[in-house]
């Protein structure tokens, strides 16, 4: 491939301010009074679709051919030479969390359309037709579901999730009859695999490894799946003067130990473990606690990986049972499959960083993402740009414009170099 | 003094029905509509001057002389045929915390008037006066500070105690008013040390000690004083996925590893340690927790050992701190000190345990008393008598009306061998 890409045209890169502006003025689109309050575009509110409003109309000024499918993702298409060919698709999403942050799936589209822009004003027309969305719904705060959009194009949806509700008790029935959908039509937003060849998408990383590393960029290995547990731990209260050490069942100190555990757990399989959520009751300071409840998050880029940290993690709860004469009871609440990034498209992201002379550095992506579900159907890839200490989720979250730059230059080039390449599915 | 004790009639014992009938007629004072709501006594609300009242008739009835002092402590005094010797006092308190239970107080009250009206039954008029008292405020739930009876009564209360104030905003000054006191006076209710020969108290057990062991009755051998720590921990709030393990300063691990440390600490030095209450924000199942919030109440016998208890848990801190790379603030919040029981009443509950045929094993109390206040200018012991599974401070507390009399009748025989015998003052 490399042969055939060397003869394209080496553009100019893109135009940084150009972008930076886009990402200030969609960043005023749901923000606070105040910046500390962040910005906020549930998925079907006013401001999600005032943000989606704002991604048509600068597609439609950039030169693409738009269309929003039947749950709302914006599709802005850049027609290839050769139209027949399954199309090469990047982009990310334009909902946030409450009071998120300006570069949270806002970078990765407005940086496709960025790269595409580029592109155009250069007057190349790429082998491939290529495709930036901006997907419905990705981070699920409002229904407590994500990744709406790539699950409905990649015809994952299940007609359940019309009768989530939100906190008001709105359906999401509702919430997309009152944006104008027909829900009864979700199905009509499935695209058959055969059209898709890769899915690239660009996001702020949420993390420090950049940072540490002291490289604007990442190029994505695999997507670790989320396993979540809901643990419970069953002791006895008592009075924290009266009761002995020897005769304590403290459901803290067995929620103590296998904290800890999950910790070792994933040190020793080189994943991510954390305990994010815990409560105690009857939470005095002189009763011992007899009820301990919490989650755990376990993450692999590997599966089996997962599995087996799973497996180490019961043990523990079982002889942490033993140990202290308590009992224990867990649930799995989430479990999300983790992705394997294409390695034909790794090498890709590779040759285009080097040819760009950008500092980057394989590693695996802890957060899920569109890609993750788009991984189903095609071929796919992430780039990861450095986050000011690693802040998201947060009004606080912060990605320099140079950086932003970068990552959308290593978009850039390897959009050229998918666009214009032969590809083999690697599947 | 056995020698003397000897020649003392020995009586058939205390009415057992009778007590248990006071005790489930005062449980009516304060009651919730439903036995799952308990007893509600706040100190100077309705229902516990009303249990006062209840009290004050009880003791007239029983023909001692009933007095009020000026923060309402009751005092019965059965008079001495030596009035002039300093007397033995005993007693407990009538007010409970929010939805108490039935014997907390409430059975060394009505347990030490069941053992003098025992005794006037038999015609005995002991050499040493006895007073019976019921104190003021013990538990400190409605003003946030306990043991304002006998801190008066021993001399130990300060003026500031008039600015405290309940959750509705009344100052104790406005209490101490609304209930016929005048706040001003408080300073009369203290006694001279020189009149007091001695303290015993007999109260439940609020642990499991004695059903693990299957006596009624444990001879308290010291007074556990707490010490209270709040803790913080300052870490970093990162994302569960996008942080690998080694980069991660997880302020709830940091936690997770101090409430051991106290466990460690409190099996080493043969006390208590507990952490109760504790909370990690932001608290996100997929958010490593940046900040850590809890307690630690430390008990021991011995000031001494506390302190090394202490010393070795700020050593934890410390190589934690180091470890995780986080920042532990913490404050003491409460330092009570321990109190020995004296070894002359310790002697004296022994042989009348033996004498009344009571099977009874010498232990710490962990909960904080009366009589540890009353230890700073007095002799003291306490008897402490079996609850079921432990509970207090809960309606689900229980003793048995079987062990609540055998406790009274080891409370009875105590009395009669320290109001006849000679002491000496053993400090």
């Amino acid at each position: 491939m490399s042969e055939e890409v060397s003869n394209l045209q080496t553009t100019a890169g893109i135009n940084q301010q150009r972008l930076w502006g886009h990402l200030m003025k969609l960043r005023e689109i749901g923000a606070g009074e105040h910046e500390s309050e962040g910005i906020t575009r549930l998925s079907f509110t006013p401001p999600e679709i005032e943000a989606k409003k704002y991604i048509i109309r600068l597609m439609e000024e950039v030169g693409l051919d738009v269309k929003m499918d039947a749950v709302g993702n914006v599709l802005g298409r850049l027609e290839g030479t050769n139209p027949e060919l399954p199309v090469i698709m990047t982009g990310s999403h334009v909902d946030t969390v409450i009071q998120g942050g300006p570069f949270d799936g806002s970078l990765g589209v407005l940086g496709a359309i960025e790269a595409v822009r580029t592109m155009i004003e250069h007057s190349e027309q790429p082998k491939r037709t290529i495709e930036v969305v901006s997907f419905s719904d990705e981070e699920g705060t409002r229904f407590g579901a994500g990744y709406l959009g790539s699950k409905a194009l990649t015809g994952q949806l299940k007609p359940g999730f019309l009768q989530l509700t939100d906190k008001e008790g709105f359906t999401y029935k509702e919430a997309l009859l009152s944006a104008g959908f027909d829900p009864g039509r979700y199905i009509e937003a499935a695209r058959s695999q055969e059209e898709i060849e890769a899915f690239v998408e660009m996001h702020i990383e949420q993390g420090r490894v950049l940072e540490e590393a002291d490289v604007p960029v990442g190029i994505v290995t695999s997507i670790q799946g989320p396993l979540w547990l809901k643990v419970k731990i069953q002791g006895a209260a008592d009075h924290a003067g009266a009761t002995p050490m020897a005769i304590r069942k403290d459901a803290s100190l067995a929620m103590a130990e296998t904290m800890l555990a999950v910790e070792r757990v994933a040190v020793t399989y080189e994943g991510v473990g954390t305990v994010g959520k815990l409560n105690v009751t009857p939470g005095g300071v002189n009763i011992i606690p007899g009820e301990a409840e919490f989650t755990i998050d376990l993450r692999h880029g590997s599966e089996e990986a997962r599995s087996s940290m799973l497996r180490d993690l019961y043990a523990a709860f079982h002889s942490i049972e033993s140990a202290r004469g308590v009992s224990f009871v867990s649930e799995i609440t989430k479990e999300e499959a983790p992705a394997v990034c294409s390695s034909e498209i790794q090498t890709v992201l590779d040759e285009a960083a080097d040819e760009c002379g950008i500092g980057s550095t394989p590693m695996p992506c802890g957060a899920g993402h569109d890609a993750l579900i788009m991984s189903t159907v095609s071929k796919m890839g992430m780039i990861l740009v450095r986050s000011e200490n690693g802040i998201s989720h947060n009004p606080k979250e912060w990605t320099t414009a140079e950086d932003c730059a970068t990552g959308t230059n290593l978009l850039l080039r390897t959009l050229q170099k998918l666009a214009h390449g032969e590809m083999e599915r690697d599947v």
